[in-house]
């Protein structure tokens, strides 16, 4: 795995935005959250008026061992199933493409089953590292190697994308029974509890279910010690293959300038990973919306990633980041199409 | 003025919209909000999927005797600036416009002077029904028949609006002073003590300020006597002619099944004036974001219209309501073009 060079977020270039902004034909601050919204995106580009002609989504797909103690409403079938349907056009995340005039590529990084050939003439992309990972109750997830191995698949798609002239990413993920390995990973990267941190990812509804699922966590933690000063090391024994591949192209991106959009529990999880690996990475990746999972709010609040919206949404795929997408284009709108207060005639506001 | 006939809202095919939901390729639920806006918007419209392909928005703007205290950060001279910058495209709610790919309709119904010839071929539309409301402290705002000429106006506008193909419409406003009267109204109305509905506008930041507001509301209500259960009395005593406007905007596409989005606090003033002419407006009507105006959320509760996303804005123009747009358009090509759980191949999920 590469050890990329992250460029420093820049300060000039926000402030530069900040002070295009309080020029503006309207009040200072008074678009709230977009404002702060710009000033970041400039940061992050280190344009002081960015835009993003072309943004894509990359969706991860894999499965999980622990999915078999019966964690997840659907058994890891659907993860396959519903690849097939992304490939197709019909899922969630197609649909919010399509309004945010964003691409889609799907990426099979540890499915549990071999996908047919004739879905790579729908785009499949191939970079399969195993068949889902291993039961972390008993053994780690995976080997460090293939954990690297991961990472460093999001780090050559976001390069890919830069060439193919892509200017905004957000990652997206498909993995029946993934928010418990993200528990996992929140838990030990945040120090959190594990109470705080496991919640009824996409559809526990008893209570029994909910504290096996902890119980799960809690074993994986205890068997193979996950040192919380060793991103990847988390990673390879409690995590995922799709969430090492989110947290790589969160690293590529940032290393390119290339703004990601965090999206919700899972991508939160990835982002600690990536924030493990490189702290710089931090102040280069922006949130989209809060999920309702509630290690999701520990998780981006430990980073000090802001996010902009709470819609009660747990589906993943990437489709609260991609929600976001039109609000950014309004946002850098704003710098680059706006008048200035001076522009219209107007001298300044009274102080009242 | 015209009493419209509303039609009800179809539960039938909200719900069928419901149904459709939860028999699509997601856990039913897991997109939260998305959802629920769906569904309402499947009711408002009395289709089970509707689709939206053309969208307006309709800014009246309107000048206000009450301008004169100093309440406002600028004088009303900035109504007309800002009329002449939004149809030369170069204001905040041109920008979002633009993302969204909605049109944007300028209506004077009250600027305090009169606009260039020139504004005409700019697409200025001219139905000034006066040279600014007047000085509420002293005497009522307008006649009786001032506000129903301003409320038909905006009926008028839905009216033409749907014969030009428009399918969603946002109501926005321009009036440098117009949190006050909004105030009033949503006091008045909503019966809700005027310390807890007056706030800083937008940009209010000295108690002196903040208490003369109140006295200035407080004196409207006192020497008018506007009657709670009369809203067009409420709306000529203490209201403003772009508020009537926006509510006849509402009532006007209420009357069509065209969803009309419900901004920030002004257009939550407009709201309670709409649903006071006719309550069966209410359920017709949606909501966009929360405005930091601490009346706003009042004025939603008590109407019972949801909102989105809080993205602490306080600008006006129907910034706001342009925003969720794209949201729209994503919840409802989900009933559209998603696949359900049977289309992909999936049985059902286990309850666990």
């Amino acid at each position: 795995m590469e050890r990329l060079s992250i460029p420093k977020f820049s300060e000039k270039a926000a402030n530069a935005a900040r002070e295009r902004l309080d020029s503006l034909a309207k009040l200072p601050g008074s678009l709230g959250r977009l404002e702060e919204l710009a000033a970041r995106l400039a940061g992050i580009t280190g344009q002081k008026r960015p835009t993003f002609p072309k943004k894509t989504v990359v969706l991860f797909a894999g499965d999980h061992g622990i999915a078999k103690y019966g964690l997840s409403t659907s058994g890891s079938e659907v993860t396959a199933l519903q690849v097939r349907n992304f490939l197709h056009g019909g899922g969630a995340i197609n649909a919010f493409c399509r309004t945010a005039g964003a691409d889609l590529r799907i990426v099979d990084v540890g499915v549990c089953t071999d996908l047919e050939p004739e879905l790579d003439t729908y785009g499949l992309i191939r970079k399969k590292i195993m068949y889902g990972t291993h039961d972390f109750t008993h053994e780690p997830a995976m080997t460090r190697n293939q954990a690297e191995a991961s990472v460093q698949i999001g780090i050559d798609m976001a390069r890919e994308e830069a060439a193919r002239g892509t200017t905004l990413l957000a990652a997206g993920e498909m993995g029946i029974g993934n928010t418990t390995p993200s528990s996992a990973i929140i838990a030990v990267l945040g120090g959190f509890p594990l109470e705080s941190v496991i919640g009824t990812g996409s559809g526990i509804s008893s209570n029994e279910i909910l504290l096996r699922k902890r119980e799960c966590v809690r074993q994986g933690i205890e068997i193979n010690k996950p040192n919380p000063a060793d991103a990847l090391d988390v990673l390879a024994k409690v995590g995922g293959l799709e969430i090492g591949a989110m947290a790589g192209l969160m690293l590529g991106g940032a290393s390119l300038r290339i703004p990601v959009i965090v999206d919700g529990f899972i991508a939160g999880a990835a982002a600690m990973i990536a924030v493990g690996i490189n702290p710089a990475v931090q102040n280069m990746l922006t949130g989209s919306h809060l999920s309702t999972e509630p290690g999701h709010r520990l998780a981006m609040d430990h980073l000090g990633i802001p996010v902009c919206f709470k819609l009660g949404m747990r589906l993943g795929e990437g489709t609260g980041a991609v929600l976001l997408f039109p609000m950014i284009d309004s946002a850098v709108r704003i710098l680059r199409e706006m008048n200035t207060l001076n522009d219209i005639g107007f001298q300044h506001f009274q102080s009242i």
